[in-house]
């Protein structure tokens, strides 16, 4: 690479680390938008072209997104990357169970302590949301319409009452990832989750913590019995 | 953005694909060379400007990494992303220490069920590169050199032994995440890292389950007070 190149790149950088400190400094939160192009490039002194080249970076980063005509906002995806971990080159057709698994003995290592640590750190209002949002996982569920989104999200408000920033970000990609690579639409499996769910949420709610904990293992065990026996079938 | 565009969006999409597709079924290693240019785009059947777009996203990916002058060759980063966990939202000076222990934590959630895994599923072969680079950790700290990528290579061969594909790329990502925020180089809390890691090692190669599982939950904690230490001096 010639020197120029170089320079350019590393002004590049400077210039996504200045757009990322704007939007920390400002508490902005997903879906607020950022200055525009030329806000930016007079503000902080660069060129129009290379605002638009940070931009570019921060985008493939999932830390911002464009919307066509509307402008660019901050990305909901917490600046977490597709694939973060690594999938691509673990998963074949052949070895689709295995990950499965092993993405389900990871959640059995976490989400159990995450369900006791939320019993016990999770303030009124977190807890409030993820009573919340264990309703709406149910309400999916019996009018049979597609829940996994809203599922994830319901194991993200649960890792949010930990008090634990990380963990928040953890299980959604390890749970993603499980969707991914499985489907899980049977009835009886559907009709389990939301009442397994409730009493992981309703030990939460109660600041019972071993009972948070063991409701959490029940709940990944027939999970856990589900892929088995989905991957069983084929 | 427009139709053209789109489609060769789409198109380099596809190649990136077809790309890691022949990753995967010649069982290329980190470090094993690519095809060229040419190669690819007569193999493929598309343009070398198509090809040069795909190998561009897949370097972006961590798939593939150039060498200058010598070609493009198979990453040693698995395909794991820059910042997996999305972390750059969560820290800030303020919360280093809070995302220390919040990584911490998330690693006493996992390494001690790992160690015990480990202890009864390693094969010879991998518990016997996990006691070479014990071994190698152990003298470095010796020397009194810098031994944190070898501390984290170490934690990852416990991973391989636990036969648990994705543990083995989720380990790293955790521990690096540390590393990034804190610098652990006392002469007290060095002496401690190899005699811990040596029990873990031995505990595991003797098939102890349990004992591994407590020696890792040892080693943990030391790191964990060395984090508490380290912060309160500041």
């Amino acid at each position: 690479m010639d020197e120029k190149k170089e320079t350019g790149k590393l002004l590049t950088r400077a210039v996504e680390k200045k757009i990322i400190k704007i939007i920390k400094e400002n508490y902005m939160q997903p879906g607020d938008k950022l200055k525009n192009e030329y806000e930016l490039a007079e503000l902080l002194n660069v060129s129009r072209g290379t605002i638009r080249e940070a931009i570019k970076s921060l985008i493939s980063r999932n830390i911002l997104e464009v919307r066509q005509g509307a402008g660019t906002f901050v990305s909901n995806k917490n600046g977490v990357p597709e694939d973060p971990l690594g999938l691509t080159f673990i998963s074949d057709i052949k070895e689709d169970k295995k990950v499965a698994l092993d993405l389900l003995d990871i959640r059995l290592m976490l989400e159990p302590e995450i369900a006791a640590l939320a019993a016990v750190k999770g303030t009124t209002k977190q807890i409030k949301t993820m009573l919340e949002q264990c309703k709406i996982v149910e309400e999916l569920i019996k009018k049979g319409e597609d829940y996994r989104e809203a599922d994830i999200l319901f194991h993200k408000r649960i890792a949010q009452c930990s008090g634990n920033r990380v963990i928040e970000n953890l299980i959604p990609i390890i749970n993603s990832s499980v969707s991914l690579t499985i489907n899980l639409t049977e009835d009886v499996f559907r009709q389990n989750t939301y009442k397994e769910h409730r009493a992981v949420a309703e030990a939460i709610a109660s600041g019972d913590s071993l009972g948070a904990k063991c409701a959490m293992i029940v709940h990944l065990n027939t999970n856990r019995r589900g892929i088995e026996k989905n991957f069983s079938k084929k």
